[in-house]
């Protein structure tokens, strides 16, 4: 880590050689003028290097592109005139990733999988048990009674057994749910080694999966991509109606099935490690996408009462689904509250250890609903806000998912209201992500260029702000500057979208404490859950009123906690149970039979609320 | 029943009007000369109906052929001297079925396989739980937790549902043994009703089976016919032999799994009921059947140390199989005790309830090993004989197995040296099935045919006796009334035979008795298993020494208790469990490690054995 030092603010901060001035000035809240991302096209960004050793681009004899440019010692960095005006430098605190999310993982594993090497005795004429009493009598002494046998087994059972002189290692499955073992498969000689888990994130859009020893716990090798579903449509909803059509339901599972297949072989080629050695793949999903998956019927998800198929899902036999391992492949999923309180969430609730734990903690999952659980370990009360697809991009004119060339934060000048932009990938600029909209948003508001209510302040004469075919908009990115050729604007609409959005979960989380005749200021620990919370800028979402003005060290971004949990049911036998125990224990609350509800909902389509009082640090 | 007088012996009997006068003779030891088997060809067996009405051919004016004459009254029947010459009448007893076989049956089913038809509250938004959870629920104020459940049920439980507004029948099956549930399948509305099983003996020649209403435990059809893979070797050493061959298990397994669908498929026919009915297959059938079935290596069965690759079996779909039953039908099978000890005598034990009673009792399974078994509810000892399959017609010149046309019960009169035979179904004879052999055999020793060593007495001129191709030979049947086309003879050879397989029954059941310290006057009750052991007579067995000489009284015939045992299994759900005792409680001891065991073969190689006080009823 290299001292970085900002003049003329002079402001010190810590910053590693991978990241580039600009990004180093966007994480303290320092603005340099920039406007295509960070791709070093625009050259706006320039900076001087006063002291201390950098690798990037010199332009105009004494400048860098603060974009291109990566610090290689200390350095003292001088923000020049056109690449600034004057704005208070606000150190933000660095994200938090909540430290008990590794902990667990540092305990030797004890996955539901297990691989058991034996050295059976071989028969003689006064012990000549069958083959297969041989090998119960010996798990019994290991007390692993009657577990669920299959005839295929049975079928290669004598050439296995007989292959290495009754050396065996046995493939068992413990589900400590039933108190059962499956005796999964058996191999000739010690197998134990070759012992891999695939954790599966299954999301809407994005599928992230990890590929994990079980026996060490060690994560090999990591990957994600897009659900291939969205092909057939964008969000739950229209995937629920392409499954409708003939073959829609089997379609969608083959898609995503076939990825998955995919991205595991891919994460297997990297470590050169074996297809057959993966023996148990851990999946956590929304109700919808768990549905989609098994192919389970998932049009009542969404039919009044909204009764969801199953919550709870058996072991299967990857060769059940048709998926492209070896037939002993097993899938487990974690298990689902109601239809839109997924697998996914009580996944993170687990990885999270907030059921297990004291202090009252609100998990936020900024998702497509945006999913909120408040509790700890007595209690467990859940909501999905239908916040929409605001978030993901959805709904917003130039909004787009976060993929390379997504504009992911934003900074305005207050004086001259030039952007400052930065890109997923510093690649030139295609649209809008989540994090950046939400900057986006708040930046406007915090230098007037929009009023409490979202609207336009129309006064304003600047070339960025202006009228244009769907109403009031401002320029984010110029034609010239961005990938898709035309201007990349922020509508009133969008505007209106994102707060509907925020007011949705802002006024689902209040209803959830209200519910327990709780307030804000009672909550101990604010849980910011899903890849995006990761990305998003606290302050930001504060000041725009999506998250509840309380003491910045309350809130924790715990990354992707579907993910996780996924992976701690891999590791270890209990998490599927404690998901279960989660799931008995959230009381899931439908916002809509609220009355309060759309008032308070009403109440929030204000930046940052209607309510000033409650968001006493946010200054316009 | 009627009551028929023969005279002049002076002899009454009672008899049903389904009877021959030739077979109610037979049965009383009666001799009437007969050489065609009762197909009433030989015009031999003249008697006069002196009292009474008969329904029968009238021959000579005064005579009818006993043959084909049947009571419709109480009868006085006179055997003209032409058809007999004096002999004593010998009054056995009416063949025994033990009581308790069917007391069992009287009971109300509790079958392992359940249908349970459920009325569920359909969703509502404050209920709205998933539909599996509904259903779980609901089970559980049954007791029944935990179900294994597959994916398949799920992937039709939203739509069983809602067919008939939550009215469902759930299909389980409960395994005793692992106190587990397994839910097999779910229908809408009531389906209790068609509630079907079918119980299969699995036997080496023959398949028994019997279709069974699982609700009532009613026998609705049975059928039997022979084990198609006899077409590959017949008996089992040679079928594993055959399996060695490319492919040869497979064809194995599938010509008895369609036969076996084949002969359901009859009996559905038969009774008009659906095939989808079938909900559960129980078989039990010896160690090498089942392992054929199931397509498991048989070949270790028969090396040293002969170990199976299981005696106990998972409960297995139809569809694993390739069964053309519905995908949700069941196949469990009785567990076997070791290679040579089946679960044909596991079921037929469990049947027999001598596990669960006081008296010491030997159990006798007379196919083509011989299995005995010796025990009471305190203990169990058993060991197969290898007594060779001369009582199934094999190793004899005209053997044949109990068909049409088969002489199963021989009479020679003392003086002519004539034979007076019945075959099965009073066809032309054919050849000799096993109680014919015994039968036989009995008789030409006790008119002095044959002496003690089971040698031919040269000195005896007559035309039925005679030296053949290959060695002394008893013509029994001449070529003028045989269906072969020649004569059907019992050589020297054969006498040999049968005398050996006797033997090694005898001498087993010698050491096994003496392995406990005890003697044939210690049995209380010797139980003759096997659709065979019910044909035989029991005097002619003693008399050859295949018996012991013991009160008679102590002789149960029980039929075909392998058939009972799988009916049972399908019909109570304790009774694999009762057979898994049965397997635990059991010690299979191999007579050819007992060195006394070839001594007292040795010994049994005469008629009736070397030791005459053995059988001091035996006159000669």
């Amino acid at each position: 880590m290299f001292k970085i030092k900002f003049l003329p603010y002079n402001l010190e901060v810590f910053a590693s050689p991978e990241e580039t001035i600009i990004e180093i000035a966007m994480r303290c809240g320092i603005h340099i003028n920039a406007s295509c991302g960070g791709a070093g096209a625009c050259n706006k960004c320039k900076i001087i290097i006063e002291e201390g050793k950098v690798k990037g681009e010199v332009i105009d004899n004494n400048f860098y592109k603060a974009c291109q440019t990566f610090p290689l010692s200390d350095l003292r960095v001088r923000i020049p005139v056109e690449s600034y005006i004057d704005k208070r430098a606000e150190f933000l605190k660095p994200k938090k990733k909540a430290s008990f999310l590794s902990k667990e993982i540092e305990k030797l594993p004890e996955p539901p999988f297990k691989k058991l090497y034996l050295k059976l005795q071989p028969p003689t004429i006064e012990e000549n048990f069958s083959d297969w009493i041989r090998i119960k009598y010996t798990l019994e002494k290991e007390k692993i009674l009657n577990p669920e046998l299959n005839i295929n087994i049975l079928r290669k059972l004598p050439y296995v057994l007989r292959e290495k002189n009754f050396e065996i290692t046995l493939n068992l499955y413990y589900d400590l749910r039933k108190d059962r073992y499956y005796l999964i498969d058996i191999e000739s000689g010690n197998k134990v080694s070759q012992n891999l888990g695939v954790a599966v994130d299954l999301g809407t859009t994005t599928l992230q999966l990890e590929l994990i020893d079980l026996n060490t716990g060690e994560v090999l090798a990591s990957i994600s991509d897009y659900n291939p579903q969205i092909s057939y449509g964008e969000d739950v909803i229209s995937r629920i109606e392409f499954a409708k059509r003939k073959d829609g339901l089997k379609i969608l599972a083959n898609s995503v099935k076939e990825k998955i297949g995919f991205l595991i072989d891919e994460m297997l080629k990297a470590t050169k490690k074996n297809f057959d050695s993966i023996n148990l793949i851990s999946v956590a999903g929304n109700t919808v996408m768990s549905h989609l998956f098994l192919e389970l019927e998932p049009k009542y998800l969404r039919e009044y009462p909204y009764t969801p198929v199953t919550t709870e899902f058996p072991l299967i036999f990857a060769k059940e689904l048709g998926l492209p391992f070896k037939d002993s492949t097993l899938i487990q999923l974690a298990p689902c509250k109601a239809s839109y309180m997924g697998g996914d969430i009580v996944a993170g609730i687990v990885a999270s250890r907030m059921a297990e734990e004291e202090p009252l903690t609100l998990f936020i999952d900024l998702g497509t609903n945006g999913e909120i659980v408040l509790g700890n370990r007595e209690f467990l009360i859940c909501a999905s806000c239908s916040a929409g697809p605001a978030f993901e991009g959805g709904g917003i004119k130039n909004g787009i998912r976060a993929v390379s060339g997504a504009i992911e934060a934003v900074n305005i000048d207050p004086i001259t209201f030039e952007p400052m932009i930065l890109t997923i990938n510093k690649k030139p600029p295609k649209g809008i992500c989540g994090s950046g909209i939400i900057s986006l948003l708040a930046n406007l508001f915090k230098v007037g260029i929009i009023n409490k209510a979202g609207k336009f302040v129309k006064n304003i004469k600047h070339p960025r702000i202006r009228e244009g075919e769907e109403g009031w908009e401002y320029v984010v990115v110029w034609k010239e500057d961005s990938a898709i050729g035309e201007d990349i604007v922020f509508t009133e609409n969008d505007i209106e979208n994102v707060i509907r959005a925020k007011g949705a979960i802002f006024a689902g989380c209040q209803i959830l404490l209200e519910s327990v005749g709780l307030t804000f200021e009672d909550l101990e620990r604010i849980y910011l859950a899903g890849t995006f919370g990761n990305y998003i800028d606290l302050e930001e979402a504060i000041t725009i009123g999506l998250l509840p003005d309380i003491p910045r060290e309350k809130f924790f971004f715990l990354g992707n906690t579907s993910l996780e949990g996924a992976k701690l049911a891999l590791l270890y036998k209990e998490t599927l149970l404690k998901m279960e125990k989660v799931v008995n224990m959230m009381t899931n609350i439908e916002l809509s039979v609220y009355p309060k509800y759309m008032e308070y909902y009403m109440a929030a389509l204000f930046l940052p609320h209607t309510d000033e009082m409650l968001f006493p640090s946010v200054k316009t």
